[in-house]
């Protein structure tokens, strides 16, 4: 049958949105692999839109299932029509968006919370067993979604890994283009632009990611 | 020697910008393969903004260059500090962003006109014999670049190719995930997402495109 794969956007650029090329290299994977891929975004205002160029805020606001939609050529839907009952398995890239849309990590760290919709959607694959990835700093969203005790990775940067630590999860180091499974959750991680240094180092550790979901949706199936 | 290569992005979005998959892809192959990449934009007002949820054109005004940088990560320059002499190779990726920011293709069809400074820089590599790869509508431009005789694809849109007749080039159709290549003048063309349906479709082409530009590269060093 047919494998089902959400896949969460949360903006369209690494410092406002999700990461484009963590974003691509997922679709193409899964569609490399024969998966059916539905996008979704949450339908709110960024936490802020930044001049990638600069690096510096720009005094306008942007929405981000309208930017997200860029990266998904327009085929995305509000993650509020989003069932996890329709899917196999659930990726979310990285970017800032995570941490700053999907969430409010980047301001509160230990402290964040989820966006309610995400949050909801994320736990339903949880309780059902089906795979999750989290790409980047998308797993300092885990410990919300799996609660104390679930192990995950965003590399090795230290103050990330000390806030998945005070959330109650467990952060264990990864090298480039490797992930990190924590077996009972079937939740994998890989650490992404944390610690690439090109997109061929982004791209081995997404693609061994959407490899390993592929697999833990087989095992679901047996 | 390193071999560079110089990527032209016209914005963030298949819409009113560069084609974001189209142009990630590129850069994959390219860094896969070891090339030396900078991409470069325009420092100018896109054509206009859409909503790439709805199609609808947005009531704001966005910079070519400041949204380019978006999937280049910051790593971007402006298209005026390019220098032929500097890249061994040029890439242009498809979207909208190749017809209505870099040319007014989308508006005026052959009676297009192409921005000055991208025209200077391709026909420095077309008169210095270094390779190009336009991908998708991209190679609308090339008649505008070579002069008459040309010959590129778009894969098989009547319309653009009857376009691309009239400024003098010779289309010449092509499957989905393969190149065309104008030996004489070192042009590979292939069409993207003017024919793909899907993402995997759209990177065998571009990578086709991009292994082929490399292999031009090296007939040029020996």
């Amino acid at each position: 049958m047919q494998k089902k794969v959400a896949v969460i956007l949360s903006g369209c650029g690494v410092q406002d949105g999700a990461e484009i090329h963590e974003s691509v290299l997922t679709l193409l994977r899964l569609d490399q692999r024969g998966v059916d891929v539905q996008c979704f975004a949450p339908n709110i205002a960024q936490h802020h839109v930044i001049n990638h160029l600069t690096g510096e805020e720009m005094p306008e606001s942007r929405n981000v299932l309208i930017e997200s939609a860029r990266i998904a050529r327009g085929a995305i839907k509000d993650i509020r029509d989003a069932d996890a009952d329709d899917f196999d398995a659930l990726i979310i890239p990285g970017g800032f968006g995570a941490a700053k849309n999907l969430s409010n990590f980047a301001i509160e760290g230990a402290k964040c919370s989820v966006n309610p919709d995400l949050l909801a959607l994320a736990e339903a694959f949880a309780e059902s067993s089906k795979p999750v990835g989290l790409i980047c700093v998308s797993p300092a969203l885990a410990a919300k979604i799996y609660g104390p005790g679930v192990t995950c990775t965003v590399g090795n940067d230290p103050e990330t890994a000390k806030a998945i630590g005070k959330m109650g999860g467990t952060h264990k180091e990864c090298a480039v283009g490797e992930i990190v499974e924590d077996e009972a959750r079937k939740l994998v991680s890989t650490p992404g632009y944390m610690i690439a240094q090109s997109i061929s180092e982004a791209a081995a550790g997404i693609n061994k990611l959407v490899d390993r979901v592929i697999e833990l949706i087989q095992v679901n199936d047996e």
